[in-house]
């Protein structure tokens, strides 16, 4: 049931993300108009309201806020540049995914046409879609997130970060790859633990509450990065070097690759031989971002 | 104020560690006599009523229960070896961190000499000693752990894992590794955020609760590890990949080094390449466990 005091809203991109975003818009009384490359993927979405559009170039035209959610930045540009005449005067929400120079490339498109530009990082996965614990997160144009504000909030915890269009990508991006790190840390984790036949479910109780507490570190870890000092002695990397030894000895030792550790011991390493008092978490993070070119 | 009723105990190693542990057995009352290699690290103890015992075998003799916490399992041999003739009828707690092959040689040690023998994992710095958060793992003599469960409760929460006195220290450098992982993606995040001069304090209040969140789907992961089914259509390897190529290619781009994350890369390639369905999560673990060689 769509209702008319709502503003009228476009889905670009009928992926498992893109019907989500469609149908939490639906779900919340947005008229509702939606298109995808290929067919076949907007049945359902009709069925509960969804206007599909016969072309993109309809799709743009009806609605002041146009949502895009494709596979990646080539798609976006190879549906929106032919439409470059069509987008002045729209809101275009680029939620798919990219890095920050993508989405600035896009933002200054956008304002080369007249359009407003928001790029937006999804933290969630569809089935969380309309719920607040779906985090989305915003940045580019601040007037065109306060006008949409509460059509962005259908969708989840809608935040806006920073006027520059790229910051959304820089902080998903930042996210994930603090999320690959847990989980890299987890897999290595049960990998040791089933070298004993230890099943992971067995694991999960302990390791849950000990990474939640290990998290609960990170925001005077964060505040000892920011003013470059120590975080306190608990955390100096020689200390932090003999323990790690451990780790990787005891792994060979049960037959686990130490792939996924290495890295980070060769981190504590250059930092460790750089600093004579044993350097701290600021050091590495200097450390990663002085040495571009290490890169594998 | 020591308590007669209360067992008396050694603490043997007078680093950080070693003065907490001795201490919180102080504040419960536990007549507790203390021995460190080096002189020096026993006048704040004895102030607060400990006996400082002038060899190490009197400090042996001193206790039925005698805590053991030095560097490492050098050390450990060091002091101990010595003393074969007098650790009968004891029982040895060892909480000096090291691998599971080294807990279960020094098990055998103190089974030959007629000792009882308890391995431990400290997973808490030395400030949180004494308190419930404190956990203490415990693997090796089920006996002895029942005999000494409260006084080994004063350390903080004491639990016991199994009979194979290795147990405790893969448990500990696994929950080790689990952190080090995420503190490494962390890292990554922080330098990522750098490169736009975005303070780490500004990324924390949003870093911290999305890491709970995705550490609170480890259950889930774990079961399906165990089972060897996928988790779900969201942990697709493949899908991964591709988000997983984005923060490779944003990081270069910000001049952040990709050092931590390209081991993840490297295996989610090898198990997608080697899983025509694009693998899932056990798949990783499989890999890890599978090739012990490819370690650095």
């Amino acid at each position: 049931m769509t209702d008319d005091n709502r503003t009228p809203v476009t889905v670009i991109g009928l992926g498992a993300m893109g019907r989500s975003l469609a149908g939490a818009f639906l779900d919340s009384g947005h008229p509702t108009t939606v298109w995808n490359r290929s067919a076949g993927r907007s049945e359902e979405l009709a069925g509960r309201g969804a206007t599909v559009a016969a072309t993109a170039a309809e799709a743009i035209a009806a609605s002041p806020i146009v949502v895009i959610c494709v596979l990646d930045y080539d798609v976006v540009h190879e549906i929106l540049d032919p439409l470059s005449g069509s987008v002045a005067g729209r809101t275009l929400v680029n939620l798919t995914n990219g890095t920050p120079r993508q989405a600035r490339e896009t933002a200054g498109w956008a304002a080369d046409h007249g359009a407003d530009y928001l790029d937006g990082g999804i933290m969630a996965v569809p089935m969380m879609i309309g719920r607040p614990e779906a985090l989305v997160l915003y940045s580019g144009s601040a007037g065109a997130f306060d006008v949409h504000r509460s059509t962005l909030g259908t969708l989840g915890t809608a935040r806006y970060l920073h006027a520059d269009a790229g910051q959304a990508s820089l902080y998903d991006l930042a996210l994930l790859a603090a999320m690959y790190g847990m989980f890299g840390g987890f897999y290595h984790a049960a990998a040791m633990l089933g070298s004993e036949k230890v099943p992971s479910a067995e694991f999960a109780p302990l390791v849950v509450p000990w990474l939640n507490a290990m998290v609960g570190t990170l925001p005077v870890i964060a505040e000892a990065m920011d003013s470059g000092a120590g975080a306190d002695d608990d955390s100096n990397l020689r200390m932090q070097l003999v323990s790690f030894a451990n780790i990787l000895t005891a792994s060979r030792e049960q037959g686990v690759s130490t792939e996924l550790l290495e890295p980070m011991r060769a981190l504590l390493d250059r930092a460790v031989t750089a600093h004579r008092d044993g350097g701290d978490v600021p050091n590495l993070v200097e450390l990663l971002r002085a040495d571009p070119t290490s890169a594998g």
